[in-house]
């Protein structure tokens, strides 16, 4: 099963995926594709598209998850994008925020920040939480994910790494966050460790890789998160990229107004932001 | 106006706090203290607090805001905290990511994560965002502030320091944000630069500093911030903790179930916490 939220930015409707690709409204079963309502979806997906409203036109796509309390990301986790930024594989994972307020939809712009030179893209897997986790083992680890989705974690090289420490600074600015086209049930996924992800700018392709290289796994990944706090319906973990990000070029290459970013992972759907400068 | 969240986790109330130091109920005039509530409070600093229910007994405080998006803390920004754990004061502020579901009441026990050996304690002056802000200067940003409170930015240093990179790691486990008791409006709090801070535990004093110490300051900091991301309303900045956390003792000194944290921030009153082992 495919879900999605549509509307206006802060006034998402929920939505189902259908056969042909369209949506199909689900406000008359759920009020929106977030909280309690990720941790049993069963009655959705016994529902017959067939039977929802069809959604006309092209909506704006929001984020296809509401009210995220956490946003975590994963660092270095491909061992071949952590070589191309002169970096070690971590001993376990490396975690770092990204606050929520950067979370926009899969084709809303890229706002490069006042002053931002170094506006840099990342192509990620993400996972969201659909059952509350605490000291969870990795066996036991699946059962607590609601599905996946595509997620660019744009990152401000500057912030990041130049402007004093903690990576946050550098990830979160407005708009830092596209998440969705969907949010994709595990039985659709398949599976989730042999996904082909990649990333175009202007239609060049700079990333090509496959979740296949990810160092630490999803449910790994789940089971060790859950040892420092509880993961809630909503959270959003995104697991690192593979190489080809504008810091791995040499010289850099970065993001700059006009640019367009395409992007995608097999089964996850496709993004496409252009990029425009902050007012 | 000195204001306040009372009752179950989750389902907390908004409160007024009288004169007398006394509750008073506010759900007859907002739903909560959060969100857009907190844009403009000059409503609820007209009301008579007399007119208003009186709360019996002693019911368990919430955190004073609610609904918050980003919790922002100032790393070393105190430079002679920054003296006791050896490192520099930072040629500008390092932020980092507290995850809001670290966020807890006042007097809610600190709970020690499983295996935890380094929980530590650090009294911080907090400031909640009412209006919001973004490239807002440092001379206009007081007018995006709806208040100040106490905040206890409990950190396990093994997990922030010695388990793979990111200082979130180890600053977000469940109840690592004990929030409050009052949000105080900036008219009420005055020199917000002057302000005697403490902490204690056990009965013995181990933190006595002054906000007079901190070395960017409230307006500041908000402007800083405001560049990198919107500020909304209910989001909370720490601004950082003066000498005296376990980790600068020789040799370290770290809390234990049974350990009893008390703290406070003058006009903004104090918390008290006993630490507890997670099951």
């Amino acid at each position: 099963m495919k879900l999605a939220r549509y509307g206006a930015p802060g006034a998402e409707k929920p939505a189902l995926v259908d056969a042909q690709g369209h949506l199909r409204d689900l406000s008359a079963y759920v009020p929106d594709i977030a909280g309690e309502v990720l941790t049993d979806l069963s009655a959705l997906a016994s529902l017959d598209p067939e039977t929802l409203p069809l959604i006309d036109g092209n909506p704006r796509l929001g984020p296809c998850v509401g009210q995220t309390g956490k946003f975590i990301c994963i660092g270095l986790n491909y061992a071949d994008h952590a070589a191309e930024s002169g970096l070690d594989v971590p001993p376990e994972p490396v975690i770092f925020a990204k606050y929520t307020s950067a979370i926009c939809g899969p084709n809303d712009p890229i706002i490069i920040p006042r002053g931002s030179e170094k506006t840099d893209w990342e192509v990620e897997l993400g996972f969201v939480i659909g059952k509350k986790a605490k000291y969870v083992a990795e066996v036991d680890a699946m059962a607590h994910v609601a599905g996946f989705c595509l997620i660019n974690d744009v990152s401000e090289r500057a912030y990041q790494i130049e402007r004093s420490g903690q990576w946050s600074k550098g990830k979160s600015s407005d708009n830092f966050g596209p998440t969705g086209p969907w949010l994709v049930t595990p039985d659709e996924v398949g599976d989730f460790d042999d996904l082909h992800m990649w990333l175009d700018v202007n239609g060049e392709r700079v990333q090509d890789g496959s979740t296949a290289t990810m160092v630490y796994k999803v449910p790994f990944l789940l089971s060790y998160l859950s040892q420092f706090f509880t993961l809630h319906p909503g959270d959003i973990i995104s697991t690192g990229t593979p190489p080809g990000v504008g810091l791995g070029f040499k010289p850099p290459r970065y993001l700059k107004a006009g640019d367009v970013v395409d992007l995608g992972i097999e089964g996850l759907g496709t993004q496409r932001q252009t990029c425009v400068n902050d007012v």
